[in-house]
């Protein structure tokens, strides 16, 4: 089943040529039809909520119909001999699964942060002093979140690439990737009341592989005081598949405690995801790493983001940060893994790469054993306009 | 008239007792219900364009029917004898006017700027280097942008007032406001594809008055070096009634030429907006300033935000940024007009503030001359949860 058989069953949306979208679940090489499969009646639920562009009306029901319809889903694809019928794959346009609301993303993995600080203060604490403390994060750009598949235009922007001349404007040189987690909320927050860290995983509805684009030279000078904007706003790509919260935390496993031990709003029992992810560039494979990277848990990142009364609604998503490991090639951006430019990284073909050219095709992929594979999470590099 | 005469003819969101939320027009004390003059022939458009919970689906049809819908209500209102049917304002909840997509804030007013770059590096440049070259901005949280008159509860989060110590937990001891304009774009734009400056304007459905409450003690510990993300994210405060860019651009006045000259894709005629705007404090004004004191316009923010290839969406809004003036009492901030904490303001009752306290209510107003009363924006703070 190559990692999507029945202790998966991720959610997308997806549309046969002429017909409209609906919701579908992934089943090996074929996708079944959850509005199809309400009106059959072997699914408990009003067919209306799968006919949609969306995942969003199914999330908005929660917890009990999500658990409903994934044991129902379960026991139909259970069995040597069960055979559901499925649409063909290739007879199935993949859409963004989601309807984002609000995008949040954070910074999460103590390598990529450390990585970056001593390549941009080479001087200073590799950390900045609030980075053990809380998640640092930001608010990214809802409207720009793409499905797996879109082509990625090259932006432009300002750039100064000599301190002493006035920016120029351009097709970005220093175009990367991130290698990210993306936690989608299915169950709302009432503004004004913080979610409780033992109750934050109950909102969520699963998880995505995420390709957080980032034009390394428009960051560099916009970014001072306000943070990434335009270097990061032009397109951020997650997968047409969202894996069940379910299916992610029986990849659970023990992590080590932080230092020192976080304010009581940030506190549980250590934890991480063992996935392993990986990063292919133009045909070859430049990163292996793992989930088990990141210092910060979904968990908290929820609690940090509505401890100050922001609400969340069904189909928020954020990121988890750029996923690094402690090696050179279990980094989740070309700017660690060929170190700014300066130690390029080489492909199979001979070619070498600081960033990315017009014409890569960059693919984020993830697996946690052979019972789980994300669905990944593709994107091509257009020239600028 | 006071200010919402045949002149104006804001849009907003409101509904009656029992009645579902539809779509009206602020004209004078009154509330033109633009779902029933459509039922009755007096607008030529489809009713159900109005019996709306937001402004999206009116604004989504584009300029050609926000023109031709503002003529025929401009003829029902105009005149000495024109008594259009009205709902009493007292019998009309106001509601939040738009469902907004991605929300962006900007800091264009150079005084604002320097201010804070004096307060906070009083050893360096008051300006960042890029401030001059492009308008610096961040994304903002879309799904905690309330309406007027919306309780603002304080927030807490992690602040470090002793550089030698861990950070603390807490209510807000710092918080703020922040006067801006908003601007709600009407029209999309398409993913890769920038907006020319010259055609900014006409993605533009209208402008709002908005508190972007600040907690400045969160913000300094948080900020670096993804900029502010909870000290913003748990409210933002807009108008209910929003005025169309045609009664805005009313007011349109030439302003000074931007030193240097900005790159082609920010250039245009200099132009300001000759709106007075203020800030009352639990019953004393506390600042008058105009939104001519912005040194880049609402379309070089527009033209800035997509230039990467972002697109806009119906309903996305973005903030102008604080709107200071050359002298103490011409800032739109606390932060300013106490300068930190260190020069309080007096109230009429004698007491003083150098930032918000519990109880205290934060009213913005702001008016084109005697034709044209922005709607307020209205917020008491309540104590943390």
């Amino acid at each position: 089943m190559t990692g999507f058989g029945p202790e998966h069953l991720p959610y997308g949306v997806f549309r046969r040529a002429g017909e409209a979208p609906r919701v579908g679940v992934r089943f090996g090489e074929g996708v079944l039809d959850l509005a199809a499969l309400a009106l059959d009646g072997l699914l408990d639920e009003d067919p209306a909520l799968f006919a949609q562009p969306s995942l969003n009306a199914f999330m908005a029901q929660g917890p009990a119909t999500w658990s409903r319809v994934r044991e129902a889903l379960r026991a139909l694809t259970a069995g040597p001999d069960a055979e559901p019928a499925a649409v063909p794959l290739d007879e199935a346009e993949l859409l963004l699964p989601i309807a984002v609301g609000d995008y949040a993303d954070f910074y999460s993995s103590i390598y990529h942060a450390e990585n970056v600080g001593r390549m941009f203060r080479p001087d200073g604490e590799a950390l900045m002093p609030n980075w053990r403390h809380l998640p640092v994060g930001y608010q990214g750009r809802a409207g720009t979140v793409v499905v797996s598949g879109t082509p990625i235009r090259r932006p432009r922007g300002q750039r100064r690439d000599d301190q002493d001349a006035p920016p120029v404007f351009g097709p970005s040189t220093r175009l990367d990737i991130e290698l990210e987690l993306g936690f989608v909320v299915g169950t709302p927050s009432a503004l004004g009341e913080p979610i409780p860290i033992d109750r934050a995983l109950d909102h969520l509805f699963g998880v995505v592989l995420l390709n957080d684009w980032s034009a390394r030279d428009i960051q560099a000078w916009e970014y001072r005081p306000l943070g990434p904007f335009l270097a990061k706003s032009f397109a951020t790509s997650i997968a047409a598949w969202v894996t069940p919260m379910e299916a992610v935390l029986a990849r659970r496993v023990p992590a080590p405690a932080p230092d020192p031990e976080p304010l009581p709003y940030l506190r549980e029992e250590p934890w991480a995801l063992d996935l392993d992810l990986e990063v292919e560039l133009s045909g070859t494979t430049i990163s292996r790493t793992s989930a088990r990277h990141l210092y910060w848990s979904a968990a908290q990142q929820l609690a940090h983001l509505t401890v100050n009364g922001a609400s969340v609604r069904t189909g928020d998503l954020f990121g988890s940060g750029t996923i690094s490991g402690p090696e050179r090639d279990q980094c989740g951006s070309l700017l660690e893994l060929a170190w700014n430019g300066s130690d390029p990284i080489v492909l199979a073909d001979g070619t070498q790469r600081g960033f990315l050219e017009d014409g890569d095709e960059v693919v984020l992929r993830g697996a946690g054993g052979d019972a789980l594979t994300l669905g990944e999470v593709r994107g091509r590099i257009e020239p600028a306009a």
